[in-house]
């Protein structure tokens, strides 16, 4: 697959590969895009557009194969590709994302997870030690990660990011509702959960 | 404003605001469109032409003028209208959206926070008294709320949401990995947490 894929069709695939999932949890075996279509609300021609840009082999006449379907999504989204990132912050959002369970699915791992505050290094979550953030730029380059995943209070947000940057992190995931400034070399993605709901209750 | 606005515009909206904000903690008067570009990695025009979509008065030949541009923000996506929402799942994941901090400048009140788990009813979390979630339709009903934040283990997701449907919920903020099968009246915003990650992460 060269062509490139929006942002919008690839949350699409991500949601019918939940729903996939449990699908084959549940030992059913095809799919019909009318079946995805209605779970999600959205219209049926859209599902059948979105599949039709996969390399999916799997479809007969009585629907998709939900298995066939599902390795075409991970190939395409490139699950398989292992991307490793940190936490850092190690409040409830960090430990929440630090359990969130299904990440490895998703080609994520999430190697490590940092915090400040001396109560909570040597605590375990997860199966991770938290360990001081002090020793994040020697194990970020020694488990050559670049992509971390921030949950700070909103007003470290920054000086960590500028932390991050100095430790030659590249991907900076933001969960703060915070702008950070950072180098035109190094990538924010910012979990907007404000914007998000603006979207979702704009026409209440 | 009559006109609809798109998801993508309503993000970027949120984000100036997070930097109109943080000017005003620091006392800055004025801000180009230059300048909040370069803070997100975006094209200069691109700001310029959202910031035409507002009815905003507040330029000067040195600037929009920070206040009157996040006041033009707020009253176009409707900030001021509070919606009221109750979370249910009182783990790590719904304790750190209870204690996300500015929800309520984007008009979003959390009213109450729910759990079926009798160790964590009664316990508080940022003023809030977690409930038993079977005082949910009573409360829901007796302060008008129809927007639910859904923060329990994705293998309660479904069970959970039909006892919101139940409830008369319309709107459900769903924070699981999990698809949700709800009827058509009821609105489900999936926050897509690995979709957003393979989005972000797609061309590493």
């Amino acid at each position: 697959m060269d062509k490139k894929i929006s942002d919008k069709v690839i949350n699409r695939l991500t949601l019918y590969h939940c729903i996939l999932t449990d699908f084959i949890d549940k030992n059913i075996e095809y799919i019909s895009s009318k079946q995805i279509a209605e779970l999600l609300h959205i219209d049926d021609s859209q599902v059948r557009k979105d599949i039709n840009l996969l390399n999916n082999s799997g479809k007969s006449r009585i629907g998709y194969i939900v298995k066939e379907l599902k390795i075409s999504i991970e190939k395409t989204l490139g699950f398989k590709k292992t991307k490793k990132a940190l936490i850092i912050g190690a409040g409830n959002l960090g430990t929440a994302i630090a359990n969130y369970g299904n990440f490895t699915d998703y080609g994520l791992q999430i190697l490590s997870i940092f915090d400040n505050d001396k109560n909570k290094i040597g605590r375990t979550i997860n199966g991770m030690e938290i360990q001081d953030i002090y020793e994040l730029p020697t194990s970020a380059l020694k488990e050559e990660i670049d992509i971390a995943i921030l949950t700070v209070p909103a007003k470290y947000a920054q000086s960590t990011a500028d932390f991050l940057v100095n430790a030659h992190i590249k991907y900076i995931w933001n969960f703060t509702p915070t702008v950070l400034s950072v180098p035109n070399n190094v990538q924010v993605w910012n979990e907007n959960l404000m914007g998000n709901f603006l979207q979702f209750t704009y026409n209440i």
